[in-house]
């Protein structure tokens, strides 16, 4: 499946078969979120694979909008450490560029799965940090529920004509330099 | 091209040929990038492409770490007023997976860019919403800086293992619910 096919075919799946994931794909998706860019290039990503039932419960538990029965979750955080002092928001960016990479890289391995939203409620954060024995340093942002679609969805983009403008929103266009100076005497 | 090859292939490109990107590429990136998930599936994207000269320099003089010269750019804004008031945050995350969608979407053309945040830098967001003519409630993320690449860099992840833990994260894992009684009379 080439990379524009996989994006459109990239649906949230919410409903998996009973089939596992294998530990292999898992790291797989690991290594292909750890691909994604980051703010200064900081790589402040920590993943956490998850495919022990009773931590798959813990995960349900503490996100009343993810209670699905997935056979697998990669939980994406990052060590706050490892961001830049000046620049310590992007971190949310970065681990939303290697979460969407998972996404996809599951739908080229013929699975399916849903992102599960943490970052930024303060109940989803707190519950998943103790469920995870996550020390302060370490923010999750969000999760992606994995396993083996019970129905594959039609391929789509949610695009819409009114979501593309041409070089500008509105012809008020302000430039911070003063205007060229018009000679004259 | 396959989806994890063109995870791994893609890569910051700061410079560009003089190559022209075709409109038709940036829109079909447009259409790549809101094929991604939006929280409460509002899909509150803007995109604005730009290729007119003008606009590209008014890009890089509001924007320090992105003074590169490509032929195109596609800023990825929020229309805020489509988020779920309950969820205005997650906007950011939206924009992130799209405009990931869009940098991956590159790859599979032969082209090559880079992130270019502006997002939460106040100075960032002030001069980018006056060079765009952005009203208030449409809010920059950041910008994909296209174009036809000088040199094609390895296909590579970043991954270490130390980024990759399994079912937690110390042992140290707490449960809201109480124990299971242990019976007792």
């Amino acid at each position: 499946m080439d990379i524009s096919q996989a994006i459109y075919a990239r649906r949230s799946v919410r409903k998996f078969t009973a089939d596992a994931v294998q530990r292999e794909q898992l790291e797989e998706l690991v290594r292909l979120g750890a691909a994604a860019p980051s703010a200064t290039n900081r790589k402040p990503w920590v993943f956490i694979a998850v495919d022990e039932p009773q931590q798959l419960k813990r995960l349900k538990d503490r996100l009343p909008l993810g209670r699905y029965n997935a056979p697998a979750a990669i939980l994406v955080c990052a060590d706050m450490r490892r961001t830049h002092p000046l620049a310590r928001e992007f971190w949310i960016q970065d681990c939303a560029a290697a979460l969407q990479n998972i996404l996809l890289g599951a739908v080229g391995m013929g699975l399916g799965g849903v992102w599960v939203g943490i970052h930024p409620v303060g109940l989803f954060i707190r519950g998943i940090k103790k469920a995870f024995g996550l020390p302060e340093h370490i923010a999750p942002l969000g999760v992606a529920l994995l396993g083996h679609p019970v129905d594959v969805p039609p391929a789509r983009t949610q695009w819409e004509p009114s979501m593309l403008l041409w070089q500008r929103y509105s012809q008020s266009v302000g430039d911070d330099e003063p205007p060229a100076q018009m000679g004259g005497e």
